[in-house]
């Protein structure tokens, strides 16, 4: 029995051609894409009406901290060392297991909501948000985050959590769920725990998830410390190969962007937040795409977003880089929206399986309504890019599949309860932060 | 009888104190605010559940131009120039009344379901925008735009449309429609009309709505022709006055925006467009907060942002000033929040009657859907507005009332129907652009 997505207006396949298929249909048998324009159905398949609807690939939200939805608003509008020490990290030394559940449950049900099918965290409690994740059914790399203190107390019991963490995913046995060593940033861990991460990457055959260069004053921190420029101490020591994702990466000179081309790094940029936390300057994409630098967008954690809407990121994400250099061409819609789909796929090594809709790609799709009075007109097959880009939002997603699973039908949670999670995460706020 | 909006969780007044009421209602009656906080409801009342919903005052868009939703999308990622000549103008010339009609109501339907409720719009065919937004039940203020062609044909011509719309405004006896005189800007008006739209203004006791240095291109042509810096040539001929609003106010020197404070001239700031066109630069908005400037929030027209959601553009606005400015701090939610309501009335005059949720006030009344993913959890009442500038929406809009009347209720539009606006538009733009 297969899934018909019948008769949309619009496939948007982000294919090698990027070709857009008017009144087309896609047939989905065993998690994966089986035909792709005129579909055979058969007398059994499930059937979904898409008329008035756009199909895209789902959207791929390259760096997040999927329990931080838990913070969401709860500091804003502050200096970044300031939020961090005065109020995020207070708060996060009294989280819990169960608070970090029920936040990942929470932005799971915003993700499924907006249009993201495919994410990569770094977290605390990881095996608690892998738990909520199973549930919701996305798909996810998830890196238990580590970092030095600088007595180095506690290093080797961190090393033994992700290792524990890792042992965890693989009896999950669940094929959507997969793990990544989260080194947090190079600021806050030394050569030997980054040289350990890139190791055990190695071995496991999986990525390094890590914050680098995200403010400015980390690299002058950095410049203090006779360590010289950031990127180059990692290639110093050894740590830049193709299985990094670097997320941030706002603060690189042209020739770490170079150096980071000719090593593969892959980069998670993440825009919002940076302009949100005034880290300053604008990440040099365009640098990066000219040195073949993957680049795929992320939210970064709600805390410092406030949202997890890729939508949202991706007009924000063209509009930032125009305003950055005058030019109102340096970042099309195409662009852009490869950023959120097949460049995330890249980024995370998976661009054979995820990233468009192509026969035998795993069906990770999103229907959006084209019947919102902000989607009013499309004007021809030619400009439904551009008005993903700029006309749509997160809540405009009426539909969201994963691996041939429907998350989401017609704006209607189909695994998550929404209320029940609204009222549980209310209740661990109130554990966390008493009023 | 009465219409009760009962038990809001928040109602965030944005009275002199900026009080946020918890567990808290209105009662309305004739159009106005009657009571807030403790409510005591008639029998004949109708009562709007509010439980799970924050109340604010509807949203102010200062600057737009409605019919060219028709235009969403049409042209994107182009320089300015290009946009206008070669995209936009051609389709403008072939407008007709009943485009902009039909582009009108697709604007206001819009509008109305992310929760603006008051606009100042400028363009064509405005006879036809004022009959739309009558039928909306939205409250506006309309300028017919006027342009002198270097030959001053039509000049009259302009003038005397200009008087005829007056006149079609004064017999619709909408108290919610009002006019202003709109000169389209100093570079496409010579000193004459803008000294005819200022003595016009004068005379009815209006505005004057201007686009006043949105390029840089503009202010060197200026230059270029010795008339000097755009805002002190103005002054010179006589123009600034306290009816003048100034939309966009990009490229203003300190000594500039001084000016403005002094001869009281308002400011309508569209981040997202000037961002979009890469218009280069960002407004010196903190700078005309302290020469006394008033300044509200404008989305610009649909086709350059792509959209009317005043929520995307509060977001927007704290964003990249942030960014421009490397400091958080300097715009917070509150502030961002204020030129939405408060300062967006004052930038038309209407700050008694508009803006906030205070005794007396017009009821223009909006509430957001705090059920949604995206704004779980509110973590305080002192949080509640910054959910609403960084975690917010459009979409999240629930109801949104004028002057009393509920024109959206559960996310159902009271007055206009969805899909035959949407029918309708799709059939003006088949004869706007044949494929």
């Amino acid at each position: 029995m297969g899934l018909v997505l019948k008769d949309c207006d619009w496939i948007v396949t982000q294919d090698p051609q990027r070709r857009i298929l008017a009144n087309a249909s896609v047939r989905i048998t065993d998690g994966r894409i089986e035909q792709v324009g005129r579909v055979n159905a058969a007398s059994k398949d499930e059937v979904i009406d898409c008329r008035r609807k756009v199909l895209i690939p789902g959207l791929i939200n390259t760096h997040t901290h999927l329990s931080m939805t838990l913070f969401r608003g709860y500091a804003d509008d502050l200096e970044l060392r300031d939020w961090l020490e005065n109020k995020i990290w207070p708060l996060e030394s009294r989280l819990t297991g169960d608070m970090c559940y029920q936040g990942a449950l929470l932005g799971s049900l915003e993700m499924t909501r907006t249009g993201t099918t495919c994410f990569v965290d770094m977290y605390f409690h990881m095996e608690d948000v892998a738990r909520a994740v199973d549930e919701a059914g996305l798909r996810a790399i998830l890196s238990p985050g580590m970092i030095d203190k600088p007595d180095k107390t506690g290093t080797e019991h961190e090393r033994q959590s992700t290792l524990k963490f890792l042992e965890y995913i693989h009896e999950l046995h669940n094929p959507l769920l997969s793990f990544a060593v989260g080194p947090h940033a190079p600021y806050t861990c030394g050569p030997e725990t980054l040289l350990w991460a890139r190791d055990l990457a190695e071995k496991e055959d999986t990525l390094v998830n890590i914050h680098i260069a995200e403010t400015r004053g980390e690299q002058a921190q950095f410049e203090k410390d006779g360590k010289g420029r950031v990127a180059e101490y990692l290639d110093r020591i050894g740590f830049l190969t193709n299985r990094v994702l670097a997320a941030h990466a706002v603060w690189l000179t042209k020739s770490e962007v170079k150096l980071f081309g000719q090593k593969g790094v892959r980069v998670s940029h993440s825009p919002v937040s940076n302009m949100k936390l005034a880290s300053g300057g604008t990440a040099p994409v365009p640098e990066m795409w000219d040195a073949g630098v993957p680049v795929g967008l992320g939210t970064d954690g709600p805390a410092s977003n406030n949202g997890l809407d890729m939508f949202d990121t991706m007009k924000m994400t063209a509009l930032v880089h125009k305003n950055a250099r005058w030019d109102p061409t340096i970042m099309n819609a195409q662009r852009v929206l490869d950023m959120a789909t097949l460049d995330g796929a890249r980024c995370i090594g998976r661009e054979k399986e995820l990233g468009s809709v192509e026969i035998g790609k795993r069906a990770d799709l999103v229907l959006v309504d084209l019947r919102d009075p902000n989607l009013i007109p499309i004007h021809r097959k030619e400009t439904v890019v551009s008005d993903l880009v700029y006309s749509a939002n997160g809540q405009n997603v009426d539909t969201t599949i994963v691996d041939g699973r429907p998350l989401m039908v017609s704006r209607r949670f189909q695994k998550l309860d929404q209320d029940k999670i609204g009222e549980e995460v209310r209740s661990s706020i109130g554990q966390l932060i008493p009023q």
